[in-house]
């Protein structure tokens, strides 16, 4: 990305320095696909800042932009109205700040799409007893029905998730653990308003065996007989919970090999993991 | 969830009908994790608003409510400032509306995640002259480069990666080809504002093997032979790219398995994929 900073006169007759009257352009930065991105930071009369925008969005036009996008801060949420009126449409929102976008092209609309999927982990720990890790949950669909479950949790922003697993094992459960491999996942849709998730089951060794809840969500934890896990009526009777319960089983068994998390490197020297098998 | 519909009299003194002075609470629906989601579709005072919104978040805490959710349509956006003044927060928007949230109880926040997280496909088709399904990019990066890349693309919303695979070889070559399995998978952070990428490879059988580009995004397509598409300089200078050619080159040679789609049902009867080894 350049950064621009653009102003355009809108006299050109020669008057006294103090009696210009200039109109400066929103400050963008320019993209890589002829897009314009914006980050308003400071209050400015809504006023102003429709005046200002749409002398910025004739000048982009002219010189080919495409995609123009406005951050706004939750602090300028007053700004919102202004924006939506320029023909703006929402494109995503984090909790502190609302991302707009507008498309004023006459080729095809080619804004990308937002985020979709929301990615959450599950991990099997088993120790050299064959006993598996699992968790008891303070509120939710399982509240209080003595149902045993694996460690779950949601990957966060940036996580890797063979980072996930880790973490939430040692939080749920106090245990320390190496990942070894992404054995499943599954696709669920409409989980949550519109998006979907995508629940990865990964195998984990564990490293350390003191079981000690430590989750404001765990009513309990402990170490299972992994058939009495995959015994649970809760277990048996949702095929999907069914499936992982035998996929786990054959992983201790020594019958299925997942997908390992392999470091990779772009040309720029960005590390990325690779989840597949090792024996290529 | 359970529909409600409440209404607080602010006077219990007997007045003629036409002289109540009813103040009623927004609509809002409880879900099952004492929250309310009020979902706004009309337009209103912002002022009437404001006092509709107090008032319902004082009846709501009494209530025991904990989350509370407004949804508002873009066309209400000025109603925006208002809902945040109350301390609400963003928490997702898609083009046409913003979710705001607001944690009222004094128990730990447990609103859920927002999606992080984009999904895409590139597809791995071989013929039985071990040519795999090529293409090059009108736009992006690798743009008037020369080089040939796997049909990839987004997965759409409630899609799953499984169809998402099938529709986009249909749509960028024209050609007809069967789910077989996922290879490998990427995650990959930041690769749009915060967001970030899960990129499946997944293996195809082709149905049909006329080469037809119908897509607005490719510049052409064909049917190239393994090794010389695993050769180009742009798949060996970037080892993710490299590691999933060796993995494409495993398959061809029947020496690797990755994670079929297996339907699987919950005990209501919706079905999910899986995503994991077939043999267990």
């Amino acid at each position: 990305m350049s950064s621009s900073s653009t102003s355009l006169a809108i006299s050109e007759n020669e008057t006294p320095l103090d009696n210009i009257e200039q109109l400066e352009l929103l400050p963008g930065v320019y993209d890589n696909y002829e897009g314009v991105i914006v980050e308003m930071k400071d209050p400015m009369d809504p006023n102003e800042f429709g005046s200002l925008l749409r002398a910025s969005l004739s000048q982009w036009k002219q010189l080919g932009k495409r995609g123009i996008w406005i951050k706004l801060p939750i602090k300028l949420a007053n700004l919102i109205e202004v924006v939506v009126k320029e023909g703006f449409v929402f494109h995503h929102a984090e909790p502190d700040y609302l991302m707009l976008v507008r498309w004023i092209s006459e080729t095809t609309n080619s804004i990308p799409a937002n985020a979709s999927h929301r990615v959450g982990i599950g991990a099997f720990v088993m120790n050299s007893n064959r006993e598996v890790l699992v968790v008891q949950e303070i509120s939710g669909k399982f509240k209080g029905t003595g149902v045993w479950k694996l460690p779950t949790g949601v990957v966060n922003e940036g996580e890797d998730i063979c980072e996930a697993a880790i973490r939430e094992v040692k939080e749920e459960t106090g245990v320390d653990a190496e990942f070894v491999e992404v054995l499943a996942f599954r696709q669920s849709h409409r989980s949550f308003f519109t998006k979907s998730d995508l629940f990865f089951v990964c195998m984990l060794q564990p490293r350390s065996f003191a079981v000690q809840k430590q989750n404001s969500e765990i009513e309990a934890a402990k170490w299972m007989p992994i058939d009495e896990y995959a015994d649970q009526t809760f277990v048996k009777k949702n095929s999907g919970f069914d499936y992982v319960a035998k996929v786990c089983l054959a992983k201790a068994n020594n019958n299925y090999t997942g997908l390992s998390a392999i470091p990779t490197y772009s040309s720029s020297g960005k590390k990325t993991y690779l989840y597949s098998k090792l024996d290529i």
